[in-house]
């Protein structure tokens, strides 16, 4: 493809060239007339003056509308006043299609009707860097673990029982097998994996048809969860802290651009850097005490407490040990006592909340039989990931982490639902 | 993590070092008994002499069975014969967890039996190349886009409306908004990112609930689905043998150990570079009436057929510009006969039958709406679609790539349900 792309100029600087693109703006002044262009690789700023430029192509000017798709000819000169610090010499417009009154102006809309406009939104800038954010991140967490001699273990979407019950299940009608649930989870699947494999990520959708409609909620989100055999909770911590600091790293090295779109406060995540602070639950709780919150020990945290936890941190926080009862069934218990669970979580800064859960898995079968019948599971859904606990038990650990809320945090948003292209909620399914 | 891996011996070679893993089989000549280990990136034969190491080491042989997770400890050396290239001269074994009878044995099993004990399946050494060799195509997917410039654009599992009809769609129920399906096809969504970002790959699990026992169909499965602006149908086969040529050379490169295990004829996937072989679809009949059979024009093609029109050639094929009434709705016609469109497949070597399905889409918008009406589909539930054409359509194009497809014709195999860990079939839902 001969397609010369706006964010190569800096190689075809001084010479005559054609960009296919998207009228972005445009904005006339006396003789000189601006078109500012975007192709989707970045937004370059397209000159003409009156006498210099064929008069037909001169008056183009006023029939081409916002989002006009177009050919556009001319020299391309260094300019570091023009945004993205390259400028056209226009000789040539071609248009290819008068696009119709675009209904995304300048002017404030309501994010219902962006929403319902979420195929054209994307094109806005804002929207562009986010997305853009979104690659590397997801970049960045292939590259983690691929660097690190982990094996992508894709779990099933479609699973026959859930890990923790069926009241927040999508279900689906699977030919003579009876019902089907959209997995929340891959974790299990994982187990299987590291068992195979050693370490292994599982990195797809996971689904919750949760009623919940806060910031932080989507029914459908991407989740990426490594599991290592051999590991303990404090393996998994130190894992936990290193991915973050990676990822974190990738994007400040590769979006700056992006993130200063989005006028992110660059500062705060430079200070990403490991170690990351690590509590217990139970100092935890007295940090809420202190901050005058009425908080029973035992009680799994809320947001508003999540948010006041790591508050105290300038990075994010892990939070490690929890009380057992509040957490999954296959969670080891803590040999030194045996009311908590070798779980962990990792908050992140500014109230962004949990974007990390996980734990070191209990490898001793009866224990896990016992865990199973406590939460009043059916033991024979599990009778397969119990084979793993059967044939060469090991002691192993894993973590789960969201990739829209940390999309959300990295990129200062306000809600989740614009941190993955077409987001679902409980009221929106559309487009 | 201390843990020293298998695949890492060659820098720990004359080191008193420890393996955590599994044993993978056992055997005692005399005074000297052999254990292989197995930790996931590799096998290790470990062995140990009568009256050199301690009697109760020595004697742990007999109880350690098949999977048994154990540590074991001692110096590394060069060995040319032994698997792998290192063998370890015993000190010690510590035991974890000694194993059940493994139910998996060397004898011949049905693959129904396999299949059940899936999780368990994934330890064998055929399986476990083939996870890796799937792994590496992915990791080259996504270097490819990444490497030019493409954004991944998460597209929706969770659909309003089905691309072609809802006769093969898994449903349902979503919250108060009524029924939803799983998607098909991240195309139309991916169309909408192009035209934000010039050139995007979707890339995530699909859904067909389609009652088809062949050895090619799986309900679930994962895609990739470029997209590019300002792209013809003759970029789209470029890009499309590109790819394919990136995929297989990164595998030849980096899974060579992986295709041996296999037995895998490397030579045919060397021949795997550009230009492939292209032929209309009106040329594919002549080839079939060539080989005597029966075959209409205007009909598509069946497996069978693929498969003949593909043995003429050493490399993949390309097919291009089928009769416009077997493709869907969205598919450019070819301008210098309507009755065509402007579709292309690749067909694999070897009766792998089609990896790669793509076309130049339709970018006026009356003669989509025309489309879509001759389809029978409802307008309504395109109208964001079209809005693509409304504001701004340029020239697109794009194509879909199946993974396990893929695995299957690199790897050889024989069927599609070994290409993926927890495969999903009308017949199997579990584990």
């Amino acid at each position: 493809m001969a397609l010369i792309y706006i964010d190569d100029l800096k190689n075809h600087i001084a010479e005559e060239i054609k960009i296919s693109g998207w009228l972005y703006n445009k904005r006339s002044s006396g003789k000189v007339r601006f078109l500012v262009i975007r192709d989707g690789t970045g937004i370059l700023q397209c000159v003409m003056v009156k006498g210099i430029i064929q008069d037909d192509v001169f008056n183009l000017f006023d029939t081409i509308t916002q989002e006009t798709s177009l050919h556009v000819f001319g020299k391309i000169k260094k300019d570091d006043r023009a945004p993205g610090g390259f400028e056209m010499e226009l000789t040539n417009i071609q248009i290819i299609a008068i696009a119709k009154e675009y209904p995304i102006t300048p002017k404030e809309h309501g994010v219902e009707f962006l929403m319902d406009l979420r195929h054209l939104w994307l094109r806005s800038s804002r929207q562009h860097a986010i997305l853009r954010i979104r690659h590397q991140i997801i970049k960045a967490i292939r590259e983690f673990f691929d660097n690190r001699g982990f094996i992508l273990m894709d779990a099933p979407i479609i699973t026959p029982a859930a890990c923790e019950g069926t009241s927040t299940l999508f279900e689906t009608d699977y030919f003579d097998l009876g019902k089907a649930y959209l997995t929340q989870s891959g974790q299990l699947y994982g187990e299987a994996g590291a068992m195979a494999h050693g370490k292994i990520y599982v990195f797809g959708p996971t689904f919750r048809a949760e009623k919940s409609k806060t910031r932080r909620h989507l029914t459908e989100f991407w989740m990426v969860e490594p599991e290592v055999a051999f590991a303990d909770l404090n393996d998994n911590m130190e894992l936990a802290e290193e991915f973050l600091e990676h990822i974190v790293t990738s994007v400040l090295k590769y979006r700056s651009a992006e993130l200063k779109t989005l006028e992110r406060n660059i500062s705060i995540l430079e200070k990403v850097k490991k170690p990351f602070p690590r509590v217990s639950y139970s100092e935890a709780v007295e940090i809420l005490k202190k901050e005058g919150i009425d908080f029973e020990w035992g009680n799994d945290f809320g947001g508003t407490d999540e948010t006041i936890i790591s508050e105290g941190f300038d990075r994010p926080v892990i939070v490690h040990r929890y009380p057992a009862k509040v957490k999954a069934f296959y969670m080891k218990r803590d040999p030194q006592n045996p009311d908590l669970a070798l779980a962990m979580d990792v908050l992140a800064p500014e109230g962004y909340g949990e974007i990390i859960g996980g734990s070191q898995r209990e490898d001793d079968f009866d224990l896990l039989v016992q865990r199973i019948k406590e939460h009043n599971l059916p033991q024979s859904a599990f009778d397969w990931y119990l084979d793993l606990r059967r044939y060469g038990s090991v002691p192993h650990a894993g973590f789960g982490l969201g990739v829209e809320r940390t999309v959300g945090w990295i990129c200062g948003l306000e809600h989740v639902r614009e941190t993955i292209p077409f987001p679902r909620m409980i009221y929106r399914l559309t487009p």
